[in-house]
């Protein structure tokens, strides 16, 4: 049959797993806490366990292979991750190596970043299948992104292709985590965010945002700002507008780079939904030369994470296809 | 043998063509002025005599395909060119049905966009090719740009990708013809360039430009601030690493994204070299996020526009490959 694969999403958090059916998406799922603390060691124990849990619901052992979507650098084979940047004391392992010794299974495993696997499930699961080339773009605590081309993850010279978060639309701009200045990560991840709009807003008498965020609007997070703007909180409204402008102007620069029209929207701020996409939408058409400006369309994606482990899933599907 | 293909460069001045014979480059050129005024009619007899010309040259007319390289949009098909920005009166005109009427011959004519053949042409004859994937940027009356991935021209949904003369690095900052606030054309175009230089150099009495550039420094050119770096001219210095350093910051957004590392630079204003080039180096190195800053190169085309001419006639050979 073949039709069963195992998808991982590792998080800092969570480890997420689920038996994943091609072409219908997952049959069954279970999450377990990641400890990171415990260590690297630990990580494994526990992403094998559920590995395990998830492959005793596969009807007949049809298991294809395993994908494991996780945040930091994955090598070219895709067999290995460094330094990924909410686990400690992980420096490169080959996880490939480590799950086939305690699976005992020569098991295809494919190792693959996280906003890849999530284009990647966008595209065979999600908002992305009606397109065979499309931009991911998940706003959460970092902004990651993907290039999906004729269905594939484009993943350039050494695999690290797709670095949106890290695009500048503004040589002097604010600074994110990585030092580069006017990233779009700087205006639209979710702590600059919401550092930004403490900023902004301390001295805002208007803003219904004082009554939700504590003082000094301390516990501020997007997910207010998007509770206030639908509750026609204008403050609220203002900052999701300008934080919008600004991916209008990123998603510019992957459109004349590319001649990539369609743009996938995910993670946590998305959720804010065309509070941001509206201003994105009018940037575009005021960034973009005319002669590319036509069908360019920003979609929020609607499976919220799931795309992430049905993606790591279709890894194997995929490999499998091409060898 | 079938060795043998015809290049075409199809400019707003000159017309050039050539007789390359695959992988050792040109055997015989010649060129004729484009009259471009006297109508797109004038000037597809002049690239059909052309032709013919180049044809006498092949031995056994051993001729594989005619290959053109354009300014202006170019359909997916790449057999029409349409609203080339240098040439009036032309709206959207089928090359490949025009030349092969006047020529009597079905042999395949392909059109592409003439960064886009410069940087075909820079894979297979010049300083691209140590590199399976590159940037070709064209600095020139505009900038051009192509994505070369494994050797092949990267053309995007619609055939128009490699615009990074129009990718912004400052939202608010000056705008190109194209009406893009902040793209690299606006810095670097040979127009832009010139004009920034008159303006800040106005009252500036060190520079020996004032006595190169005419009244109000009214001539100056990017080759005359070279020629006055060279003669250690330091406000002529500042300028090009100015725009250098605006280079630079158009090299890293495409590094973060596509994961390409090595950039080749043509076109009239990178004569400059290091005077551009350098900075650009510099402001790479402060740009790029740290896990993506190695094996950045920026490289100088070494073929001039000879590239152009040789891209144009390469677009047969790798058609052959493929069919």
């Amino acid at each position: 049959m073949k039709r069963f694969a195992i998808g991982i999403d590792l998080g800092g958090t969570n480890v997420k797993a689920a038996l994943v059916e091609r072409g219908e998406g997952a049959t069954n799922q279970t999450h377990r806490a990641t400890d990171a603390e415990k260590g690297p060691d630990h990580v494994i124990d526990v992403m094998v366990d559920l590995v395990q849990e998830m492959w005793s619901h596969a009807p007949e052992d049809d298991i294809t292979g395993i994908g494991i979507g996780a945040p930091g650098n994955i090598n070219w084979d895709r067999t290995t991750l460094s330094y990924p940047p909410n686990l400690h004391g992980w420096d490169s392992i080959n996880l490939q190596d480590e799950m086939q010794k305690r699976l005992g299974a020569l098991v295809p495993i494919i190792v693959e970043n996280d906003a890849n696997v999530a284009g990647l499930g966008s595209a065979h699961y999600g908002a992305g299948r009606p397109h065979d080339s499309f931009i991911m773009l998940t706003l959460g605590t970092g902004v990651g992104g993907a290039i999906i081309h004729n269905n594939k993850i484009f993943r350039g010279t050494t695999g690290s292709a797709g670095e949106i978060g890290h695009m500048s639309i503004d040589y002097e701009g604010p600074v994110d985590r990585s030092g580069v200045a006017g990233s779009i990560e700087a205006y639209l991840g979710q702590n600059h965010l919401s550092q930004h709009a403490r900023e902004r807003l301390l001295n805002d008498d208007t803003t219904i945002l004082h009554q939700m965020a504590g003082p000094d609007l301390e516990y501020l997070t997007p997910k207010m700002l998007h509770d206030a703007a639908i509750r026609g909180d204008q403050s609220a409204i203002d900052i999701l507008s300008w934080a919008g402008h600004k991916l209008g102007w990123v998603i510019s620069s992957v459109v004349h780079l590319l001649d990539i029209r369609k743009f996938i929207v995910g993670g946590g701020v998305s959720a804010a939904g065309d509070y941001i996409l509206g201003p994105a939408r009018k940037a575009i058409q005021q960034s973009v030369m005319p002669g590319m400006r036509s069908d360019i369309e920003i979609i929020q994606e609607t499976l919220g994470n799931q795309v992430g482990i049905l993606g790591a899933a279709h890894l194997i599907f995929q490999y499998l296809d091409e060898h």
